[in-house]
């Protein structure tokens, strides 16, 4: 078997999707090894035998899978004697709830709150590209984007209390070991951590705590990206 | 075993609770017997027992479990070899963090569009107390807290899009079989069907299927209630 990761990097090689990150926890927590194609933003046409445009893409030898949660269910289905990303087939579905209730409110206010600190780490070649595809997104100007940050950090805090509520009561949202359900929330936070320096998280807060076990778990491969600084 | 269920009636011993729903589900389940004891709002007293003032109470023997989340484990844990509430351990955590998202989102947004529909079935006795009790909870008159939902309802539907786009691609949030995930969404749903002729859901919208296969499961339990007419 041969697993080819395509993910995106910005300047210097970083990789700071929140998508790649559930993909690249995904293939820890399971301990595959695996082959890690870097493409940037303007490097598309990458992905072209994919048949769309988005990373992460897995290649395991002949069979193609994109979309983070796609990936992570051929993972779990695949490799079923490593880890389980689920717990069972049950807890599938409900990590799809919460991966889409962390896509639909804490993706997007993260978003809003960072973008243009994003900016900072992508590729040169990429800027234009970056910059027109989300003031497109955004409707406005980049630098715009991130206007009274210091108030709004209080809307995304209070959009992660449903994991909050849990993390503050036992080590993981499954429960002592983490699961996919993790590496969604996980994902967002780690992309902050790579773009941004704002203070996303106030220093008590039990989610900090989570997110920071999670930088060292796995050998260290959240942590073996650098925060921005 | 004597399996005592202490939730919360209004008028005519009609029960609408969306937190008395989630328990009624879950013994439903796990095809459990048991006796159930009505509380009205002002009944409170019946529950002194329990050590607080809220409704689902369950009192299994000599053990008392109050809290419909705790209900649920304290179930699964006492009757492993009935059907999983959660599937696996992992999905015990999970399904607390979609039990906690449906609270602070869903279940807030359906009170700011129902309540005083509620009212409508709260028994004669207990009026004053509910009245009194949720214009201090909402900071205004009860009638003024619907205005304008017509408009305000399609904020609701927004908020139970994670829920939605599993819904419409497989029969529960869990997989083929309902599990506790489910009943928590279900619980808010049925408490507006039993108090309320608004309409809260578009007709084609996956959420409404998928809540009229729950009330007609477990031999009709759901839609033994009738519904707000």
């Amino acid at each position: 078997m041969t697993i080819i990761f395509y993910d995106l990097c910005g300047k210097d090689g970083k990789r700071f999707s929140p998508f790649g990150w559930r993909t690249r926890m995904a293939l820890a927590h399971k301990g595959l090894e695996h082959h890690v194609e870097l493409v940037k933003f303007t490097e598309k046409a990458k992905l072209e035998f994919s048949g769309q445009k988005l990373v992460p893409v897995l290649k395991d030898d002949y069979t193609v899978v994109s979309d983070s949660f796609a990936i992570a269910e051929y993972l779990e289905d695949t490799y079923p004697d490593r880890p389980s990303l689920f717990g069972s087939i049950e807890g599938r579905g409900m990590a799809k709830a919460i991966n889409n209730f962390v896509d639909m409110t804490i993706q997007i206010h993260m978003a809003n709150l960072i973008v243009a600190d994003v900016l900072e780490h992508v590729d040169p070649s990429c800027v234009d590209y970056f910059v027109s595809s989300r003031e497109a997104r955004f409707g406005k100007k980049l630098a715009d984007v991130q206007v009274g940050r210091e108030e709004r950090v209080e809307t995304l805090r209070k959009s992660m209390e449903p994991i909050r509520r849990i993390i503050a009561e036992q080590s993981f949202i499954g429960g002592e070991r983490p699961t996919y359900a993790d590496f969604t929330l996980f994902g967002t936070l780690q992309w902050a951590r790579c773009t941004s320096t704002f203070a996303i998280l106030d220093p008590n807060d039990p989610i900090r705590h989570w997110f920071e076990r999670l930088l060292e778990d796995y050998d260290g491969v959240g942590k073996s990206e650098l925060a921005a600084a």
